[in-house]
């Protein structure tokens, strides 16, 4: 087969939305970012948040990995705290640490400074990146949305600062349901805001990062966390864009995140892909490759990216990804030869 | 029904059989540690090593949790990087950080630094203190022997210092196979000398903490990790103690774990132990509360727990625990009062 003409038959969006296409499509999560060198180049030492607010920066790093590596989809360079940022609760992204808030959310007066997120005014940087980025793919490539999931933007603003345990996120979520809810309910609306900004800009699928989700037990998950990223996904859902789930530790909380409404559910490298599919019937899948093992030489990285494939049976539906982020220590050669070893091995026809 | 006299009757050892039981036996992984204020004030600020290096203190500090929580084990006061520094393999455990590893294992030159361990010789305060605190815990209360999984200890000779994604580990576990279960085999080789000698000074059941297997996908651990645990708890069998294997983030690793030779397979909070329970058919389980969850207040903590007991059914063959170790800034008063209310309410005739 040879690369179609029209973007709704791009293999990233066929194989969201579980149909056959004519490869199988390959990103990777924090594609953009730290591992290259000519992001390094045009970074420097800012903040990452400066660069975002920056459209040419930005739409240039979203763009770079897509030239390097010719993967199957961009996706909108970004951090899950933007929003939170843009409307001033005062969280900074810091070098070498990750999100650090000043005056963390504790308590219930804590909400009137979660004032709704209004892209257009708040951040319109992130529309104009959209149109530089979708602009400069044409007609082929898609750009992926990019949203924090409630549940842990809730834990950067609760904790201050990234967490080995959320021990503060899990006490508030128990002693203080309402006001939990109360709070998830804000930071889905503002997810909702800035993905449908994301779209009507040009983005044609979205991911929602509930990246560690994977900390709390199914029953806890369903009550207090599910819901809120529920409804993130009922609001696109008419949208029509193909709408993307991810956690990392999530083996037993797979199914209910299919269920909260995403089209592809992401899987981290701890649970088979052929296992993982099981678990999330009717859905498609996306990962699982282990970024660790991509600091193995090649024929170890070759042999592991052969396993996924073969796993996956060359069914439809699945979207080839690492199971977490690019780590700055990985070497991008070995990614593309990740990406040329999908696009040559894979198959959908199974 | 009354406490038992003698110490096979012991709720622990009972339940580690999957025998019903007295009362629902409750421990909790690393219960002598920073939570404690007694501990704190034995300890002072040296160095972990220097402690465990001098049985009366490490006996007391073995025995501080049994006086105050009433738990029905002792656990020997350790770190899983005792033998290794018994060695000279030029190892600290630092505070803040947790072992650092001098010069980390890279080549296979790095097996002549790792000669047999020879308890009696090399760290002969290790059954000193173990003779110690047996003698004090008279004849009802089990002390649980102490040992690092060869993969765990593996990982932290390997990558240094503790590592978030074993990138270093996975890329000699499978660049370098034949390498990697070498290093292994010496590590069984270690916990096994490790545990003989505990069991022969009067431990009377022993865990392999394998805390960070969690971070591997099943058939890697299968192939690569799995037999040199099992040889680990092979070489325990004559002896006749129950042999306990934990990890964390391993769910989909529980079968494996268990068919390694584990007479009860530990479970972190991620897992329902009724899930948990028939992923290991025919063994004990130990677990599963969430020791984030204990920084919320009481009432929070009581539904957890009880939540744990509930989905034990009564159960014969359930040790309760934390899901993870105690970490430094819970409340002694909230784990007193889980003790209590597990006693309590807690019944092994389901």
């Amino acid at each position: 087969m040879t690369a179609p003409a029209a973007l709704a038959d791009a293999p990233l969006l066929r194989a969201a939305r579980g149909l056959p296409a004519w490869r199988v499509p390959v990103w990777f999560m924090r594609q953009a970012g730290r591992s290259l060198p000519e992001y390094r180049a045009l970074r420097g030492d800012g903040s990452i948040l400066d660069a975002i607010g920056d459209p040419a920066t930005s739409a240039e790093i979203t763009l770079q990995p897509v030239r390097r590596y010719g993967v199957d989809a961009a996706i909108l360079f970004s951090d899950i705290v933007v929003p939170a940022a843009a409307i001033g609760f005062g969280v900074d992204v810091v070098p070498g640490i990750g999100p650090v808030v000043t005056d963390p959310f504790r308590t219930k007066a804590d909400l009137a400074r979660l004032r709704p997120y209004e892209p257009a005014i708040d951040a319109p940087y992130v529309q104009d990146t959209v149109r530089l980025v979708v602009d400069e793919l044409g007609a082929t490539t898609p750009l992926i949305g990019f949203a924090g999931a409630p549940f842990t933007v809730a834990s950067y603003l609760i904790e201050g600062r990234p967490s080995r345990t959320y021990g503060l996120t899990k006490a508030m979520m128990h002693a203080e349901p309402d006001l939990w809810r109360e709070l998830l309910d804000r930071l889905a609306d503002m997810a909702i805001a800035s993905l449908l900004a994301q779209i009507d800009a040009g983005a044609s699928a979205i991911q929602l990062f509930d990246s560690w989700a994977g900390a709390l037990p199914p029953d806890v998950y369903e009550d207090l966390v599910m819901p809120a990223s529920a409804k993130v996904f009922a609001a696109i859902e008419a949208t029509g864009v193909p709408r993307i789930h991810f956690g990392v530790g999530t083996g037993e909380l797979l199914t209910l995140m299919g269920d909260a409404g995403a089209d592809v559910v992401g899987v981290d490298w701890r649970v088979p892909l052929d296992i993982a599919r099981a678990r999330v019937p009717g859905k498609a899948v996306q990962g699982n490759l282990d970024p660790a093992i991509c600091l193995a030489p090649w024929p170890v990285v070759a042999e592991r990216t052969r396993d996924v494939l073969l796993r996956n049976a060359g069914r439809p539906g699945h979207i080839f990804n690492l199971g977490h982020g690019v780590t700055p220590d990985l070497d991008p050669g070995i990614l593309k030869a990740v990406v040329d070893l999908v696009h040559e091995e894979g198959r959908t026809d199974g």
